[in-house]
């Protein structure tokens, strides 16, 4: 059966430090977490579940990409083998608390684009099946301060589309 | 047959005149309109009449909203009988080009978030039944230069949750 999901932020606070560590599987049980966030699910650690999913791929097609825990998740990823592309905001991604610097340095593909047009698109394909979009830009204001919606599907009447425009946008944003 | 559609941006350049004339129905056919832009469909016309398919109720849930024909679609909208209802960020409608004043001349209900936070939201509702959502502010900038994206659809899994956040929002907002 099709995933068919709405997540509403902000996000109620909840702690995603053990979902994180536990996916870094640096060996053994992660010591739990002293802080004094609840354990249980919430918007967020829904978010991070769905993208922790990806075996094969990742495509990110974000303008604002910012919170240090989805960082994680996305270095996670990559080092697991799963294969990320990101295509990002060039205005953006100068700004102070951008992770696309981090991704970089790990050796993963960023593309962002070349005009003065925002690249204003907040969506994720996880191993090409499934379709994660919605207002919410990936920093932390957004996730924890603002009113914000996610979708996730994988209907392949939306999925398909956006993995489409991901190509076109990467192919265009080649800088050579 | 569920509406599945999805609508990238920024649109073809596409002349939309006559669809907003046509929709307006001062009597006749109206004049055909001077500019040289096509009259094929584009993504913006696909989203107008989307819009102005509503017959009963039309909500609003939008942090941006100054493209002058969007806001020309709504006031069409209002003059019909259909209910509108539109919920804008405090901050963002207080900025020059907003729509938001000529909606509420009109006598259209509008509220706005108390809180500093972004209401980031960019979805709207026809009849109950179509959810748009995506990406998409309600400006020229976004409709006409930004990469953006907008989905629609029809599947309660998803109009459901999102008319349920609209009314919480509403009453949230709800200045008595
Ligand atoms: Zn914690
Ligand atoms: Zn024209």
């Amino acid at each position: 059966r099709a995933v068919r999901e709405v997540l509403f932020f902000p996000s109620r606070p909840c702690c995603t430090e053990e979902l994180l560590a536990e996916a870094e599987g640096r060996g053994g049980r992660p010591a739990p977490c002293p802080c004094p966030l609840p354990r249980a699910d919430c918007s967020f650690s829904r978010l991070l579940r769905r993208l922790l999913s990806a075996r094969r791929s990742l495509e990110l097609c974000l303008f604002a990409f910012s919170s240090p825990e989805l960082g994680r998740a996305v270095c996670v990823l990559h080092r697991r083998g799963v294969r990320v592309r990101v295509v990002t905001d060039s205005q953006y991604m100068a700004l102070r608390g951008s992770q696309i610097g981090v991704l970089r340095l790990l050796g993963i593909q960023v593309r962002h684009n070349q005009d003065v047009a925002f690249m204003h698109h907040k969506f994720a394909i996880v191993d090409k099946k499934m379709l994660i979009t919605g207002s919410l830009n990936w920093t932390m204001e957004a996730i924890h301060s603002n009113r914000e919606n996610v979708v996730i599907m994988e209907d392949a009447e939306y999925v398909r589309p956006f993995l489409d425009e991901f190509e076109r946008i990467w192919e265009e944003c080649n800088p050579e």
